[in-house]
């Protein structure tokens, strides 16, 4: 039997789904051109076409999260230019300044929001002001937004067409950070175009790293004429593989008989389980509504002490808003692996107790 | 029974070894920190500082060639320095401006030869000469040496050895682009440590990929005070993996039971194998000794005609220096993979004719 | 007769002090080294580091502010680094990503305040927030504080004193941006020395163009081994003149015969005396105490639109901190040049009403 | 009676032209929008438009020729593009890398040339053969070209042409380096139109620091939608003067009244006195016709030991092409600047003996 699995920490942790290594091994046969000249490659375009129903998009595969955000921001932003996103989102947090170095210096603004939503309004905003001001502010050129968002939350599909209404007039491009795009999906239940570029969407990054690949992500362009040159600015990135079948073998089996969303359905079913039992807990208490594979939560400081006691891991977080913590608990990140089993979740829930 | 390999076209056509896909497999197993705080990175860390005799090395996975020249690089000049390569060398002909990207605009100052190999005498007068303009030419930072050379050629050790005093008394750091590196080792039969810190090598990119491995390059710091803040550099550049076992676990197979060797060994002798045949060929004639897994040759038109017609891949090339090719000859790039068989050598000899 | 002098828009819209153009002339006589080995260039050395007391100090001209502060910061912080400083910073508002381009990238982490002045506090809790976050974090670099403040404030020098505890114990460089520093130096009443390097200041951006210069800044470093290859990065910034005795010259004029503070005492004695006018009109309201030569005041709609009429040119601005505006009352921004004389102050406020 | 001039070392030693410098005296008055919203500014975009005919031609004022040069190039090609241009042309070996700096890591592909001049054939041989390597080439997009060359030599309108032709046909932009545009001007005897747009130049960098200007140059776009964000580039980078007048005051005095061509005239004359006098002199021999406002010549040693006695201040320079000096002579580089009378150049010729 599985010992209980007792990482929340991150949905990096965990292995590759059995799916996507057989589909590596499958395609370690034989010489084909290299550089993405190969059949997988090919057929990945013609799959991702087909799934989000745009003939004329154009499908980059990367290994990182990082490379596909600051590549498909790269291609939107000149380095004068200004991309606008959330004060949570992962590019303006965590990428250690990724989308500077490969926008050639273009700047980050960062709107404040209590929910990591971008408002429509607080954008156009922004963007009205900066304009005003001319050359003495970067260019407003891009908008970023991040589904699921990194509060574990979805944009609903009205939310996105507010934001591509605000974008349209003001004449923005819109990447979409889809680290966990897959995840958001299942909530939506929607189709995948719909998410998309039918939202307003020009060009996502499309995880499969968190939710059950090796090292793959795709750059997807809805508006091709936005990737003109992209492939050169993959290539000196250092992130064009010579052996790309692999890459793209990945991508295949994650979008083939739709393993991205039953990966993403356990997962998000992880976190549900996770808050539902939290919410029972005493002193336990949600700060933001589950709706992907992230908990966020208050968990009363005695609980964070027999989980970590018993070898749980997962990482103590901040409160949004500047908010104060009450006394004798403490906010904590818990993320869903795709392989996480009920028992698991049980497991956690029973050593919190 | 394998039919025959026809592919000469590069060393990055061909599957990987199937101890390295094992080491894959294995380590696709429960949950590990990410970003390299896992146990095949660490390990790789011990094995490369024993194989190298290099106590304080430190080793950075990557999964291009292109991404560990150009962070390498990045660690050595600053944005207003050049680095000094041979005018035949990857970091100048193939990466698209890869090292420019990296190093934020640095300069490469590409050295003309016959040789594909830097001279010290050539190097000394050009950095000379440079620095006495001062502020007006790009400050003079580092050395980049290909080993094997992309002539398929290997610096002996002593050739090494002169730019190591050149360099140390211009106070230039050294890069050794190793993407054949392996192959450079069958030839030369020295230590590893004798064919690069020993002999001035500050930095190297060791190569897996072109040798065996599906994606796996090492950054490997021989002066550990030349690495600060590296780890920044490659996150920024997305080259951090989050599930940087997969990478780890590539490099170690590499290492392990000196595959890396017998691969590159494999390799070699195609080439030789290949390269005794076509001097025996009539009308066929080599344009460089062949030292490593590629060979430069000019072939009969006939020939070449023949081999197209059969199948075979490979590209056609250009005379070194500016010479013209002999009437009814043509020069061509042949480069072996660590695949090939003597068979697979001998069916593109005899369809040569 | 001169006309009023009606523009409050900005304090670069005025000429150039007579002694500045005639410095400037007396200049323009016979060959002279070109790239700034001049005698003008030399004695201007000479005189920063008789001014500051600081004998290692280096100095660099160059035309304009921005060029200044981010040649500067390109000196303190790597591509891969941050500066911190506050919301309403130059650097970060009004230089179209000036700072980003000359460091290659690094990110501006613009702390939010209620007064333009970075708190101690909130730097270290923001800079030790980043550092445990490794990798993914840009690396905390360097403070980039503005004197006078964007709000027409000063720190006091205990002020500076604070902010150098905090970042000696953080390990940050201290940037200043001085473009109003001769006004701040008025209203300290200290030496140059102890409102600078005595105070923590490792580099600094001395504004001469908006007050009384035609288009001259110096930076200069007091810890001259951060300025190591600063020469090539101005050059390769485009911001080496050949004819430096120009700049120089223009940088000398304003130091001699402390011209820079005749200046500046001119320009702030205009602003208190406008200060005083809109405290004693009704309606008029000061947002912030006047210590340079900016005044941010509520102004009577009515007013306004009287000094409108009357020609008068100003620019509205934004209450601080989101704050609404009373009703019937505006933001403006009033900025004092320094050829203001006592009657043109007097007739702003006589047409204000 | 003036001392002899003496400086032949560069045409950047000399002084302000008094025309150049009673414009920006006079419009060193009251106060003017700034940021180039001024009078000045505004007439120079129709008097640049005259000159060249050229009525949807921009102009933007810039102080120095490395960042008209680096800006206008950084218009024209991407970050993962590549410019072409001579092995001795100024943004290849004199700025620094200021073009890779201000293009974001553009690569600059210098093709050897015996002239100093670019070859047609061979910029066509050199981009075919790029492109044919698809991403691992970085994109050919413009070429540069230097006009007078930097070996005192002008193309003729038929060679530009041909470089038009071999542009329009390859899809390159083109730029010219007009630092010595008006010596050039001169000996074409040309209008301003027929030497740059309707011989295919798309922006150039027309310089004035050089013929009289204090510091002064002139991005000019011939095609308005190549300079579509020309602004922002520049403010970024630093180059935008609040006091913008001063600037744009030169460039009206150096146009107005064909300053520019008698400067020229007046520079260009004393070089081809000069010229004629080395061509008397026994051993002295011109390494080039002598067309603009340089000379490079052999001149026995004992007349440059000469020279250099009785002060002349003049460079050493190397022979084109790798050639070898005669026995007893040495290459120098004589530069006259626009303010040498024939007696200037009658004291060298003596003192040479």
């Amino acid at each position: 039997m599985t010992p209980l699995r007792k990482n929340f920490g991150s949905d990096n942790v965990g292995p590759v789904s059995p799916a996507i290594f057989r589909a590596m091994e499958e395609a370690n046969s034989g010489s084909v051109p290299s550089y993405g000249n190969d059949p997988w490659t090919h057929r990945l375009e013609t799959v991702v076409r087909e799934r989000f129903e745009c003939p004329s998009a154009l499908v980059f595969p990367v290994a990182t999260g990082t490379a596909a955000n600051s590549l498909a921001l790269s291609a939107l932003v000149p380095p004068f230019g200004a991309v606008y996103c959330d004060g949570t989102a992962h590019i303006e947090t965590d990428e250690c300044g990724a989308p500077e170095f490969f926008t050639g210096g273009a700047k980050l603004l960062a709107l404040p929001s209590r929910t990591g939503k971008v408002s429509p309004e607080a954008l156009v905003r922004h963007v009205e002001g900066g304009r005003a001001l001319g050359v003495h502010k970067s260019k407003p050129a891009a908008l970023s937004v991040t589904q699921a968002t990194e509060w574990g939350t979805v944009y609903a599909l009205e939310e996105l067409r507010a934001l591509a209404d605000a974008t349209t007039h003001l004449g923005l491009a819109v990447h979409l950070d889809g680290a966990r795009f897959a995840n958001a999906m299942v909530t939506l239940g929607c189709t995948p175009a719909e998410a998309t570029w039918k939202a307003g969407i020009d060009v996502m990054s499309l995880g499969a790293t968190k939710n059950g690949a090796m090292a793959a992500e795709a750059v997807i362009f809805f508006r091709p004429e936005l990737a003109e040159e992209f492939a050169r600015r993959r290539k000196r990135a250092g992130h064009l593989w010579s052996k790309a079948r692999f890459l793209s073998a990945q991508l295949l089996a994650y979008l083939d008989d739709d393993l991205w969303l039953a990966n993403a359905r356990q997962a998000n079913a992880a976190a549900t389980r996770l808050a539902d039992g939290i919410e029972r807990m005493e002193g336990g208490r949600l700060l933001f509504p589950v709706q992907a594979n992230e908990v966020f939560a208050l968990l009363p400081d005695a609980a964070i002490a027999r989980l970590q006691a018993e070898g749980y891991l997962f990482y103590p977080w901040y409160m949004p808003n500047g908010d104060n913590a009450p006394r004798g608990a403490s906010p904590v990140r818990l993320v869903e692996s795709c392989d996480l089993e009920p028992q698991d979740v049980d497991g956690f829930l029973q050593a919190a107790g």
